[in-house]
């Protein structure tokens, strides 16, 4: 596997092996009471209990893997709003090699401060003005280290993708077919990599990339048939989820493989994070709340179906989950 | 089995296969991060994450596989501070029977809603002035029903003991020992069945009960050796443990089994709860905080030592969750 071509179905099934033993195997979760209020059925892939609080350790160990042991001794340097970060420095960390990480320096505190706890070494830059990739690269030649990206990466996508696997495991355990899945969705890596893998393991249940009302580049890129950007000057608090436009690769798997996006307000994703805080006692940032939300918000017709819904993330400051509780 | 003599280990197994399929099978969750800051590893099992957001359908589901068929479909009748109720109601719900519950007035609204949102129907009572046991025995007798005990029963016992075979299961697969297991501990029906299942499962691993400071009545008679009572005038918001005296079953097994008891404040369960959301991103409530709360204040030497801790409810209103959250 090439870091430029897209990853196919062994690469996922061959993370998976790479990552037994190191990921939690997250609990497909359930609440009666919120299946009566919906008229469905939702199984909450509770992904926000992976190790370092999202999905995004299982891209980052997998992809550091792949990584030559004489190269990665030099260790790797990342960009991301946080929970790449945290990631990458726990997934270096379990190398025993340095991460530095390049973050916006509006990251939320929680995040900085956990990429720091896990011993990466953080430099800010500023979300709207600089651009995080010359940053990296800047750092990663001066130190010859490995760039990890966030998600354009079929190291990273094959990772992501193993989410789908154990979706697939555990509905066959349930004995439970699936109507559709629904997936938080920035850059694409944990949609593309779910639906790659549930393209062979539950082939024909629709995928949709779940996005922040403001930021629905993947939806719009898949009604165009190309890679469409976001408002420069569109805001969310779904910190996760702002990446500007698709990823190449990404892009390329979501246009064959998604049966389309749908998307969430900021408000919706409040409510949703109140509702998974109610229901199935996990804390969901906003973010990684998207996919709830869309299922709660009657964009799709769930009545009488079963509905899995991945909440990728749960690090989020107090206030904010305060305030999601309190709305 | 009768229901005075204590189950036994081979009760457990029967119970996990009857559960099967019905429970989810809770992770074992771990935070580098707060490991560092204690200076040990802490492995976390998430009740919480059970249906009904606590532990106790596992016994409820259990006892009720056990009441013969004709009998059963008369309905049942509980009494319950809360996690129990919604446990009987879950579980009446699923063999399609009525279920009558019997909770304290001043019980978490939360608790008494999703009792409700289960079919259960509730009759009050006042905590510190009616004999719930009284008010449930006459409901029972007026309707046929029968009466699920929240802990002094072996079939509860041995419900709750699964979370025991779990455990044992996921450290072998971490292929990690365990030092000292902690559980919060009310009646004693959890911990007596989780000390029961791992004497045989995990033999010589010190299991200890862990209560409220004011509600310590299981630590004091497993020193004195015989059942002591807590002043009537205690209060705590560890509202899931605050039963008068230990079982007289539960209290056989403990006596026998447990390494000792330890204690939590108010004020420590509290910042428990800020650290399970902070380090495992789960909803705990204050009862079903206890147990980290012991292990985060030093009570036992956990330097160096592997610490398992039943995080083992998430029924919390929101309001208290936030104050947690803020303190």
């Amino acid at each position: 596997m090439s870091t430029a071509d897209p990853p196919v179905f062994t690469d996922i099934t061959a993370a998976a092996d790479r990552l037994a033993g190191h990921v939690v195997r997250t609990p497909l979760l359930e609440s009666t009471r919120l299946n009566d209020q919906v008229g469905g059925r939702l199984l909450i892939k509770a992904e926000c209990l992976q190790r370092t609080g999202s999905f995004k350790f299982r891209g980052a160990f997998n992809r550091m893997s792949l990584i030559p042991d004489g190269r990665r001794a030099a260790g790797v340097v990342a960009y991301s709003s946080g929970n790449h970060a945290q990631g990458v420095a726990a997934a270096a960390r379990a190398f025993g090699v340095a991460a530095t990480i390049v973050m916006p320096k509006d990251a939320p505190a929680i995040k900085v401060a956990n990429t720091k706890a896990d011993g990466g070494e953080v430099v800010f830059y500023d979300r709207y003005r600089d651009v995080r990739e010359e940053i990296g690269a800047r750092l990663a030649e001066e130190r010859g280290a490995t760039i990890v990206k966030p998600y354009d990466d079929p190291g990273i996508i094959a990772g992501q993708g193993t989410i789908g696997l154990e979706i697939a495991a555990q509905l066959a355990t349930l004995e439970t077919p699936a109507d559709a899945v629904l997936v938080p969705c920035g850059g694409g890596g944990l949609v593309s990599g779910i639906a790659l893998a549930l393209n062979s393991a539950l082939p024909g249940v629709p995928v949709y990339a779940v996005e922040p009302a403001a930021f629905d580049d993947t939806r719009r890129s898949l009604v165009a048939g190309s890679r469409l950007a976001n408002d420069p000057a569109a805001r969310s608090i779904c910190d996760a989820l702002l990446a500007p436009t698709p990823g190449e690769i990404t892009f390329a798997l979501n246009h064959q493989l998604l049966a389309g996006g749908l998307t969430a307000s900021d408000q919706a994703a409040r409510a949703a994070m109140a509702a998974a805080f109610d229901a199935f006692k996990i804390v969901v940032e906003p973010g990684g709340a998207v996919a709830l939300a869309a299922a709660l918000t009657g964009q799709l017709d769930i009545g009488g179906k079963t509905v899995v819904v991945v909440a990728s993330g749960g690090n989020v400051d107090p206030t904010v989950f305060t305030g999601a509780l309190a709305a």
